[in-house]
C-alpha cells in the first residue's frame, strides 16, 4: 500500500543488511553460529527483541529520502539516533506545496488553502522586496512541505515504529510510519513479523 | 548585556559542576591533582580545548528554560547531544506571540504583522470550528513563539556555540548563542575565557 | 546498605533536578502546570514511565564516581547515553588493587590471588626495564580496579538499572547496580518507587 | 598495505553510500544539484570539512569485523557514535590468542608470553574446576584478543582517524586506524583525500 501522495513521499535510496546481519551480529556475541537454523535464528530475533538487546539491530542501516509537512518533520527530528540532511529554507526558495488535511471539512478546508496561499503570497512579496529568504521564510505556515535526507539504523527506527505507530500519535507522522513499516518488512520479513508480534501487537 | 525580549528568551534553570569539577574530571585521567595550581589548571584548560579531549567538560551541565519563535527552535534542536521537552501544541493552544523581525523595513514589517495576525485568527476560528488543535496548528507560521526546557552539557553546548556564534549563523540564534555565552562564562570563566581565546576567536 | 568495599566504591559527587523537575519537564509539554497536586503528580509520572514518554527524566542528572575492576568496567561503559572520564593506564601507573571473586572456592581462590599478583610484579618489572606504562599494563588482568567519573541523565540511568539489576546480568554489576538504585532512590522518592513498580517489578 | 597480522585483523563487512551520496545529501540541503560538477563538488566537500558541516557525511556507512587485543578495544569502544557487538566472554570461552609487543626487547618480550600463557592456564584450570566462564575470565590480561563488529558513520568514523592516527595516541590503535583509513580512501578517494589535507595534515 503505497503512502497517499497527499501526505509527501517516502523514498528508500539505500540500504545495508538484512535478518542475516542481525543473526551474524548476534551469534557473533554468544560465538553461536554452528546453532543457525531458520528455527533457532527466528527464536535468537525473538529474544533479543523481548530482552531489549538493541545492539544487534544497529548493524542494519537505511538511508531515506522524506517529503512532509514542516509539522511532521519537527515530529521526526526528535528522534535523535539518525542523521537529517534537510533543504534549508535559509538558502533555498521554498515551493507553493502545502499540505491540506483532508478531514476538516469543507469549510475549513477552504479557509485553509486560502491562509496558506495568503502566506505564500507574502513570502513572495518581502523576496521581491529583498528581505532574505530566511527572514522572508518566517511568514510560511506548518504545513509548508520539506525535504530530508534521513540515515537511521535498524533499532532506533523500531523505536520510531512503535511511538509513531502509536494510536496516540498524530494521524499525519502515522501514515508515514505504516509506509516504511512496509517498506522495511520487504527487506528484513523475519525481524519485522516478529517486531509486531512482540512489540507493536503485544 | 540582557537578551533583547523581542527575540525571546533565556532562563538559567540550574546548573552542575563549575571549572573546578572539568580539571577534576581531567586530572583523574592523569592521575594528577598534586599538580593542581591556578597557573597549571589554566594551561590544562587550554589543552583539552586545543586537542579536543571534549569528555571532561561533559560532567558540567546546565539546564535552561528557552522561549524563541519555531524557525529558531528548529535549528536549535538539530542539535542532537542534549535533551529537549516542548510546549506541544497538540495539546495546548498556541499563544498570540510571534517574533516580527525588526530589520526588513516598515512596509514589509506590517505585511509581517497581518499575515501572522491573520493566521492567528484562521487557527481561533478552526478551533472554535472544532478542528483539533494539531491540526489547526498547521497554519501557524514559522514566526510562532514556542518554549522549551534543554539540558545540555558543556561540550555540546560549546559546539553549539561555535557554530551558532559563526558568522554565517542566522542573525536571530546568534543574538540567542551570544546571551548564552555570558551566562555561561559567569559560571565558568576560566574555561570559557579560555574557549574564546582557542576556540571562537583562532 | 552500603556497596561491600570488595566489589569497589560508588560515590555520588553532584546532581542536579529532583521529581520536580521531571514533573516540570512533562508539565511544560502539555501546559498543565495548574492541574499539579501530589496524585497527579504520581499518575504523570507512572504514565511518562509506562509510555516510554523518556524526555522529561532526561532533565535529572548525577556525576559518580566509581572504583570497580575493568571486566565490570567494560560493561559499563557500553552504556554510550553518558560521560566517562577514565584513570589512564597510558599515563598512571596502576596501583596493586585487584578484585577477588569470594565465591569460587578457596582453592581456586588462593590461585586466583596468585596469578593476579603475578601479573602485577611482572607489570612492575617491565616498568623497571622501563618499557612505557602503556606497553607494560597489556599483562594486568580484566581483574584489575580501575576508577572513573560518570556523568548520566536519568532517563539513561534507568535503561542501565534495568538491564544490570536483571538477572541476566553479571552478579558484580549487578551489586553496583542495586546500590546506585538505593542512592538514586533518596534523591528521587517518587519517581524511583514507580520505576520500580512499573519497570522493574512488571 | 595490509595490517601486520599480529596486531589482529580489520574486515570491512559492508559498506553504504560513496563520494557521490555526501555531494547529494550537502546539495539538497542548497537544492544546487544542477551546479554539480567534478570540479564543485571537491570544492563543496572541501568547504563542509572545514566548516565542520558534518551532518553530509552521516549517511555513508561503514561495518566492520575486528580483531585486536582488549586494551585496544577498550579505547576503541570510548567512540560512541557507533554500534558494537563484541564476542562475550561471559558466554564463550577465550581462545589463547594474545597480542604481543614487538618492541620491548627479547627478555621482556619473553617475560611477556610467559605471563599470558600463565594467565590462560590458570582460567582454563577454573574452568576445569567448574568456575564459569566470565568468573574465570577475570584472570586473563589485557592483551587477550577480542573479537567485535563494528558499524560507523563517516563522520564518526573521520572523528576515530583524526583522534587515533594523533602521534600521542598508542603505537597499536594507530596500526588499526592507518588501515582503516586505507579501506575508507578506496571506497571514497574524493572525500578522503581532502579529509587528509584538511582535517589530518593541517
Amino acid at each position: 500500500m503505497a503512502l497517499d501522495s497527499r501526505y509527501g513521499s517516502v523514498i528508500l535510496l539505500d540500504h545495508m543488511g538484512s535478518d542475516q546481519r542481525v543473526i551474524e551480529a548476534a551469534r557473533l556475541c554468544w560465538d553461536s553460529f554452528d546453532k543457525s537454523t531458520p528455527e533457532s535464528d527466528n527464536r535468537l530475533i525473538k529474544h533479543l527483541l523481548i530482552k531489549e538487546h538493541k545492539t544487534p539491530f544497529e548493524h542494519v542501516v537505511f538511508t531515506f529520502k522524506i517529503r512532509c509537512p514542516i509539522f511532521v518533520a519537527r515530529q521526526w527530528m526528535r528522534h535523535r539516533i539518525g542523521s537529517f540532511c534537510e533543504r534549508s529554507l535559509r538558502y533555498c526558495t521554498s515551493k507553493r506545496e502545502f499540505y491540506n488535511p483532508f478531514t476538516v471539512g469543507s469549510v475549513n478546508y477552504n479557509e485553509y488553502k486560502l491562509m496558506c496561499n495568503g502566506s505564500y503570497e507574502s513570502y513572495l512579496l518581502f523576496i521581491d522586496n529583498e528581505v532574505n529568504q530566511e527572514t522572508a521564510r518566517m511568514v510560511l505556515p506548518l504545513s509548508i512541505m520539506t525535504e530530508f535526507m534521513w540515515t537511521v539504523n535498524l533499532s532506533s527506527l523500531m523505536n520510531f515504529l512503535k511511538l509513531r505507530l502509536d494510536k496516540s500519535a498524530q494521524h499525519e507522522i502515522r501514515e508515514f510510519a505504516k509506509h516504511i513499516l512496509e517498506v522495511v518488512t520487504e527487506i528484513l520479513p523475519v525481524t519485522m513479523k516478529s517486531f509486531e508480534q512482540e512489540i507493536l501487537y503485544k
